[in-house]
């Protein structure tokens, strides 16, 4: 594979309105999201958190039923997509495994199809009764625009697990969330976003993190996708927030990346973000 | 020693003008500091990282004859003033090892004496030519007013390293620091600032971190000291930053924190922010 060029990559974090239990809609909508990030000049785009299912499922029953296998409809979807835009997406979906369990899980399509799934490893609330959690690190996939990994929403709360890709040389971490909204104090930026800053910050990885919209099941969600350079700056977003002055919207996101940033770990001329860590003590 | 009881304490972070070399008038000004903030109430009190010497050394000559023992001028004025008063101060100092060695540390003294000393172990830049690092964890010291713990400055952009206090029962972590400043883009918050908050949202503890304040052989700092809930949100403070607006100054945050909201790490109903690591796949 080539290596990462200094040449921008233009990523999208597509912050979609989803329904619960319409798959077809669902599709339509994160085709429709794809089409116009790509028209937006997208060479990466990333959905959120089951995108085809959507997230508040009456029980485990209703999970399963909408669960499809990582070679599904939806996964073909995203890789003819891919394949015919030229482009890379990462999405999350119910995945019905091979051993017959439910995962929340996460798949990277290229032009060459499937290259990975990724299993939620850490699962919040209501998830436990409907997916078993996955047990393997988050694959970090290269691609022709760079070494690309994910995980999925509650995951990068746990920075020991962020650090793992980005210690196996990821550039960009996708995320695709569905964060419940919880209240924050006026003009505060949700905690959960600035933790994906801060994620990026120490490990000076590019992070893009799709949040959804659309009330469901009376759960409504922060929004605040974001798009974060090396340094935990925003490069595009946050996308709009539910709070006090209304309601997440559907918004995409578009940032130009130099992934080769991401290469260098250096902090400052004698400093660097995963050299300086000091793994014998912790 | 007593459990954390629910009556808020409050905590006072001092942002500080520090001038190089005059270990007086910056003992001065910490203890004009630790009587501001005994005046609006403080119970815990936390100065900048090196507060006694300044940063910006010539070199190790000059940190060494800054340095002092940690039972030295800087430990007896601090002493004294938390046993007066009935507080806990925290903050950074040179210190002179038994070793002979030279390192970037932090105390904190509560009425009883000097408790806990640590020694940073993640050296920023020149700091490495003047300190030895530290090896130790942060202690978790139990005093009158909670479990409290401390690191130094760089130390806290470790997640793993900020999680070791955590995990180890801390309900506040101080943190003096000296940051640097460097460029944020415009209505951005310090990512500096930023990631503290994260530490503090990981693993609902409460954080206060206390910067500095003027420019010293070139360098301006940061400023930015924040006192975080342990829900990552400002309590009070981002203290004024350096920026295209201006340069940080003096100021003393203050904050009532509810310590024993720390002892709790559930998230959610069915959620723990410690409970909830997998440490068998990290």
């Amino acid at each position: 594979m080539p290596d990462v060029t200094n040449a921008p990559v233009r990523v999208a974090a597509c912050q979609l309105t989803i329904q619960i239990a319409e798959p077809e809609a669902n599709r339509a909508a994160a085709a429709a999201a794809i089409a116009a990030a790509v028209g937006r000049g997208a060479q990466i785009v990333v959905l959120p958190e089951l995108t085809p299912s959507g997230y508040v499922f009456s029980g485990a029953q209703e999970a399963r039923s909408l669960s499809e296998p990582a070679c599904g409809p939806t996964a073909r979807q995203w890789a003819d997509l891919a394949r015919v835009h030229g482009i890379v997406v990462i999405g999350g979906f119910a995945e019905l495994g091979d051993d017959g369990k439910v995962y929340n899980s996460a798949l990277l399509a290229d032009r060459s199809g499937v290259r990975a799934v990724y299993r939620k490893a850490h699962l919040w609330d209501a998830e436990a009764d409907c997916f078993i959690p996955g047990d393997r690190p988050p694959p970090v996939v290269e691609t022709e625009f760079g070494r690309i990994s994910m995980m999925i929403c509650y995951d990068v709360e746990f920075p020991e697990w962020v650090r793992l890709p980005a210690l196996a040389g990821a550039d960009l971490l996708a995320v695709p969330t569905n964060w419940p909204s919880e209240p924050s104090p006026a003009g505060e930026r949700s905690i959960l976003t600035v933790n994906v800053q801060a994620a990026a910050f120490a490990n000076r990885m590019f992070i893009a993190a799709a949040c959804r919209c659309g009330t469901e099941r009376g759960v409504r969600w922060v929004g605040g996708s974001i798009i974060t350079g090396h340094d935990g700056y925003p490069l595009a977003g946050p996308a709009s927030m539910t709070g006090e002055a209304g309601e997440a919207a559907s918004e995409i996101l578009i940032a130009d990346c130099d992934l080769s940033l991401a290469r260098n770990k250096a902090t400052g001329p004698r400093n660097d973000s995963h050299a300086d860590r000091r793994p014998e003590l912790y």
